[in-house]
């Protein structure tokens, strides 16, 4: 069938009818499908099987100075583990804080100390600011803004464009409103676009001009190192840029290994100016003696180099990119000339951001969810949880096998079909 | 030589001229002694070595429910670990979160998350309030004290007595002050006096009427099971208590494994009411998508259960008695009689607390600083660093081997008996 807008009613009617009666099926079957979150699946985990029993005598526990790694101690990290981290991100080890397993718990700490106590420029914890404002750029990742929500930070949605945000709003709101503060950003494979930043998004980021001092970009570079093809797209660093600028203290950059190893038991990065990073250790030295050096420690063992690690990540990506696929070819083949979808087609990452028409989102989250196919909740992507167009959805093919994500895409897409289809007839009954 | 109070001026002069001479001595060797903090030895990490490679296969990696643990998931820990530490701190599972490696960064942001956003029964955030008020008992811990200062947090010093600190005091302040939000406790072994709190005392915690509602006990409980000898202390468990009295949330318990596996990477446990823990859980769900559950799981499988958790804190205090009795035999030897100095003869934990001649703990560390042994600075058990008095000194015996602990020691009384000669020198000269 041919895009839906041009097919007359009898036809909708008609096509409705088999796509309900397939519907019901899916609702009768008690598989249930899950494509809500950005996890690596099984076979991922097994990649670093290695690393599990790297470390397995007491003469192994030690770093590369004789530092007893089970031991209290070390605040920011293995320095063997620095050096490498340091160099897969691109910046010196002294300019890197390396911390337990959660990037986002890095994330979520360096906004409560900015809340709590300020940030090197400001004049007052963010907490005593009668209002604190982040840029979003939207679709982003809900975590992110669900930091922001709890804190009471206001959010501002930024358009996201091919090359990254509309630097032009990004650029007009931050030089005019001192109550931004701050702007998350995931600068390669996006969350859940998949977007590149490109070479000049970077650079405008670098040269704003902030009417706060205070202000920080928060570089959320989870992606950096995952990509599915050859075709690799390099991003600019953040913080170089930042230094050419004179504005060595304005991102706060974050990655960790958690799509590199494990999930549940990555190494977590923070990495900004040398001057930052003595703040943040001046905090964080109340709060902790240090950080899992033995985690660290499995780590370097593993990897050695940045190449192995580089190594891992083609090991990844072929198991990956299949699973993509599998997503967009059911894509194109259900809803390829429908002119009822559009979706990214991702050169790395972890998700596929599919656009559907507006007010359809959160309908087809819901036949789905009766349809035993877990996806992220409609809105999600968007601050607040409103998608002010109730049109984006984030699929996450990372986790289920082949099979079952075929089984959940073919559902997915018989429910985008009926609620095109609804929206379309609904809509030729009003004009009529 | 018997009392110095006793001696006569000659003889005392004598006495400094001899000891100045050993002084000579030791600070011209170049021996340097660590006793600054409760940092186990290499002997005690090695009792845990089990532990490090029992986890070798990706089969090994679920846990009892067969969840994944190298994946996302399980904010508040894997239920089997809960178990084996519930049973530990004699708690319900559901009143659990394990954390990662430190039970401080669990301390922190306890105390970091009433100050953003209250307690359960908080009017408005803690970082709202005009001011706030925590009693430290002291001699205490000075990193609870380094919290409430990074915090801002006015600290008001509650005497400790033979049981548990001075709860006349605190009970006044608690039922009429209502800035006084918190109180700090380490009611098993001390730190740095190694009083266990008697049941009269955990009782009168439990029955206390704060004028703040939103008042909390923060029990660390870091030293439960780290007895010293045979005879072994039971407190009562304060949450029971508080349950009891009708207050269940008014504790925050915490603990870890730092000292039971290994400081750098243990398990850290926040214990609490049911509804405290919900509370928690709904603020930190936006923080971190859980903890190093591998780790806890490594934990599990070589303790299987609590008796041989029991089991290896035996170890533990086999390696760490002969530890303290070095350092109580020199005390004893050299300062014992003089007059000039009491200290703590604890049956568990980490430290023996001296007490001299007020006015002389800044000296004697300062001398033995010179003289090649580190000690925890003068007044860090007291709230600001300063000791009204000037007396306390806390000693670390755990780290270092007996030898060095031997030369430390000799070096230390030596520092003690110098400044006592001097004090008393000094105040003859003043009232002849």
């Amino acid at each position: 069938m041919e895009n839906y807008a041009k097919v007359g009613k009898t036809e909708l009617l008609a096509e409705l009818h088999e796509l309900n009666s397939r519907y019901e099926s899916y609702k009768a079957s008690t598989v249930r499908l899950d494509m809500t979150r950005g996890k690596p699946g099984a076979d991922q985990l097994e990649l670093s099987e290695k690393m599990l029993g790297i470390i397995q005598k007491n003469e192994d526990c030690f770093d590369e100075n004789g530092f007893d790694c089970r031991n209290y101690g070390l605040l920011d990290g293995i320095p063997e583990a620095k050096k490498l981290f340091a160099e897969v991100l691109g910046v010196q080890p002294e300019q890197l804080i390396l911390g337990g397993n959660s990037s986002l718990n890095m994330m979520y700490d360096t906004v409560a100390r900015a809340f709590c106590f300020g940030n090197l420029q400001s004049e007052r914890p963010w907490g005593q600011e009668p209002r604190i404002k982040f840029l979003c750029p939207a679709p982003g990742y809900d975590r992110h803004f669900a930091i922001c929500e709890q804190f009471g930070i206001e959010m501002i949605t930024v358009p996201m464009l091919e090359d990254g945000p509309d630097m032009d709003v990004v650029e007009r709101l931050v030089s005019t409103d001192e109550a931004v503060k701050g702007i998350w950003c995931v600068p390669k494979y996006s969350n859940p676009t998949g977007t590149v930043y490109s070479d000049e998004v970077v650079r405008r980021f670098a040269a704003l001009n902030p009417k706060a001092k205070d202000f920080r970009i928060f570089w959320d570079n989870a992606y950096l190192v995952h990509d599915l093809y050859d075709e690799q797209p390099q991003i600019l660093n953040i913080l170089e840029e930042c230094a050419k600028t004179g504005r060595p203290d304005m991102v706060y950059m974050f990655s960790s290994t958690s799509k590199i190893t494990y999930p549940g038991s990555g190494v977590a990065m923070l990495a900004s100016s040398v001057d930052n990073i003595a703040h943040i250790k001046e905090k964080m030295f109340v709060q902790t003696i240090g950080p899992d050096k033995l985690n660290q420690l499995r780590h370097v063992r593993m990897f050695q180099n940045k190449e192995s690690l580089m190594l891992q990540m083609k090991k990844h990506a072929d198991i990956l990119r299949p699973k993509f696929q599998t997503v967009l070819r059911i894509l194109e083949r259900d809803l390829g000339g429908r002119g009822i979808a559009n979706w990214s087609n991702p050169l790395g990452g972890y998700f596929i951001s599919v656009d559907v028409l507006p007010g359809c989102a959160k309908r087809i989250c819901a036949l789905c969810s009766d349809a035993g196919v877990a996806l992220t909740a409609a809105g999600a992507t968007f601050p607040y949880g409103r998608d002010p167009l109730d049109s984006n959805i984030r699929l996450a093919p990372s986790y289920p096998p082949i099979g079952e994500l075929e089984e959940a895409m073919e559902r997915f897409t018989v429910c985008v079909r009926i609620a095109a289809v609804e929206k379309l007839l609904k809509e030729r009954k009003a004009s009529a």
